[in-house]
């Protein structure tokens, strides 16, 4: 990842995590963030990698993403005397990746971080390109930073250990880097063993993650184009996440309305059915378009949203928020909730 | 200041805040951060110049610097629909720069920062240089960020309103600079008329503070030069802070045991004397050196501290911290302490 001074490596190979201490500098102390759901057995293995390590297990979910678990773990590092020389290691999903990275961006004003993501999700989109955050207020990401780790370590063993709807999960991500500016990639999960491509798969995705990235490390641009699928997406995670849906699988409902020509909404719904997505949800607009509003990307009754025609080609577009409001009540009707 | 795309221009002279409106880009939502030891009118009269202004103020003093207050700032600005292209302003000390820029640098991952400083130490060295931060466990800036502003605006009319000892609790920080690398800037305390160079002595630090951020603004080498008389000072500050002694006095007294030559110690105490800042206070040497090893610049049994032996020559030098206890005993005895 080129990004000046904020340059890093993403290393992507079976058995990486076996391998930490000597691809990462661990000799000083490292807080070791991960939650219950990561084997413990990843947790000791990293540990025995370190000089001093201390290990914060927090309980896994979004909940983690708070305030209080996060000065919880400032409170850690300063009662184990971390210095500005000492270094935090994210070990899990998204949500250890995005506590742990703003824990290491304000410790101090800024200590190195490394992460090590163990979900698809995670090692797919969420892992490489600095965004860090906790939520506030029932909004997501409201207190965050851009914060780039120092390296990364993709160990696709790591995924071994989860349930086919996790990693379908994560699958939604590199749907929709296919869809937003990587039609071969798209392809590859039209083939019969997208399965056993998984490290293809992975590859392609941060690859094209990365250029976006290096062209637009803040999101000024390009970069927002990664949020295909994620405004009405977040819509319905911030109302029916709890009960049951899963980040990839709200983006995954998220995307079909995106797609501006009937060609690109069958393929993309065809893709997702085959790989374990849903494409229909009973929801209520009213519920989620007030949940979207209460989003950061809607602003002044203007939205950023972003629409595709045709895989590999999608695009930035502000509409008036009530746009959405319509677009939601037909494809509950007709669409998505239909 | 120079720092790349972080660069911001920083304006002196006398009646800016009433060009506020013309100065800074205010045609939008503005959350006017300020403290109850500030003048209300000057809340008033940047508020008039806002499109839309929402003011936040804190209780005077260290305490607004916490994870309590910054969360309550977030979710005010949360509340008030605030998006990432809405801004930020300081209208304060030290205190409230430190608190509204960390504010302005975590919400929705960062949105434009302001700062108009109000006390004589805010407007000489705080407000430059982008170092913003909370306290944590009663250790000082525990979580913070480098976060620069967008523009600085110094406007030493509003000092007039500060009591005379307020005023030499910021003079100590120019002093700092004349004694670390500006030796006229010195001199200018030593003339009959101080008080009467108030704007040279401004312009002085703020350019000699300006250069060394500029070569280094993460603190990694020159930088910490500025940490001159900190090290001591905020052990004492840590004890005796909340007893009575301010910022700037612990500075005073922080300075005089790092000075090398007994003819440096004895300028810098005639010029501090002279100035309305003490050079003796009583103190317990053991419980000033636990304040000051709970200081993040102790690491690993080792501690950078600067010293000088002749003005506008300070140099960094590592040394065991028990050293520093050592130093402390004897200070007591025939020193500062004296």
């Amino acid at each position: 990842m080129a990004l000046g001074e904020n340059s890093y490596d993403i290393l992507l190979e079976r058995g990486l995590l076996e391998r930490a201490g000597k691809l990462l500098d661990l000799d000083r102390r490292v807080l070791i963030v991960t939650d219950t759901g990561v084997p413990q057995r990843y947790a000791a293995l990293l540990a025995g990698q370190c000089a001093a390590p201390v290990t914060a297990r927090v309980e896994q979910g979004e909940g983690a993403k708070s305030f209080a678990v996060l000065e919880g773990l400032l409170k850690t590092m300063l009662a184990e005397n971390f210095s500005r020389s000492d270094c935090v290691v994210a070990l899990g999903g998204g949500v250890v990746g995005d506590l742990a990275g703003f824990a290491a961006a304000c410790y101090m004003r800024g200590v190195d971080f490394y992460n090590i993501p163990t979900t698809a999700l995670a090692q797919i989109d969420s892992s490489i390109g600095g965004k860090v955050a906790v939520n506030l207020g029932g909004v997501k990401n409201v207190a965050g930073a851009f914060y780039q780790p120092r390296r990364v370590l993709v160990d696709p063993a790591l995924l071994s250990t989860l349930p086919p709807r996790q990693l379908a999960n994560g699958m939604a991500e590199a749907i929709k880097a296919g869809v937003v500016g990587d039609e071969p990639l798209l392809a590859l999960f039209e083939q019969e063993d997208a399965q056993g491509r998984l490290e293809e798969i992975l590859l392609r995705s941060l690859r094209f993650k990365q250029r976006i990235v290096e062209q637009d490390e803040k999101e000024s641009g390009p970069r927002k184009l990664l949020n295909f699928g994620h405004t009405i997406g977040h819509g319905i995670e911030s109302v029916y996440g709890l009960g049951g849906l899963l980040h990839g699988e709200c983006v995954a409902l998220g995307m079909l309305p995106m797609c501006t020509s009937p060609a690109l909404r069958a393929r993309l719904e065809a893709v997702l059915r085959q790989n374990g997505l849903p494409t229909r949800a009973a929801f209520d607009p009213a519920a989620v378009f007030a949940g979207l509003c209460h989003d950061k990307k809607a602003a002044d009754g203007q939205v950023t949203i972003v629409t595709a025609d045709r895989a590999g080609a999608a695009r930035l577009e502000t509409v008036p928020l009530e746009r959405l409001r319509t677009l939601l009540e037909r494809e509950a009707k007709e669409g998505i909730g239909a």
